[in-house]
């Protein structure tokens, strides 16, 4: 029988930024949830869309034409092939993300943070 | 070049009931939000997964073995092919829905709610 989620609670499991959690899956995808803290690293991801909604902090989304910089409630789809750089504006944002199994967190970049294999929680 | 949603914002774009506005596309899955109130009608979808987050209010998802009640902050997938009957439990409750395009509001039921084109907002 599905289960219903509370993010909150999910965000209390763990304290590791840049580490997604998977949380959820619907139609083939993944519902992630992540901390970030600090800058993380300029990347792509060539084959996948990806979506950061805010539930708590302030994420500047570094893009090569212009910033954009969103709070608790609003969301972005950064499209496949579309360099990004998110960045927590606030001391730590939380984010819950909608993107396939395959989406390496670092995408293209050679970043010591990148996870091959991410914890369901 | 990719900007950011505001869910709030958006829900101030419209006021009618079980009719999901679409507000966004990732990995060939739409994002959608929808008022509900009052109750639905049992339904099941098929061949897609729903994934419900409630962003305002309290939601009463009915399914076969028991309700699950989940207020803001909190989420369900309903997989394919599980009955569920979603209703308000406080006098509106807004959800971001998760699905393909080609899920129909009503799912399999035969209710005069079912709209085959939804608006993009």
């Amino acid at each position: 029988m599905p289960q219903k989620v509370n993010i909150a609670e999910k965000f209390g499991l763990f304290d590791e930024a840049w580490a997604p959690r998977i949380v959820g899956e619907v139609n083939g995808v993944q519902v992630k949830l992540a901390k970030l803290r600090g800058e993380f690293t300029w990347h792509r991801h060539d084959d996948e869309d990806e979506l950061f909604l805010v539930t708590s902090g302030v994420l500047r989304m570094r893009l090569r034409d212009g910033d954009q910089v969103l709070e608790a409630g609003e969301f972005i789809v950064v499209p496949r092939g579309v360099d990004h750089c998110p960045v927590a504006e606030t001391e730590e944002v939380h984010v819950l993300l909608v993107e396939p199994a395959s989406t390496l967190n670092t995408g293209d970049a050679d970043d010591a943070r990148r996870l091959d294999r991410l914890e369901r929680i």
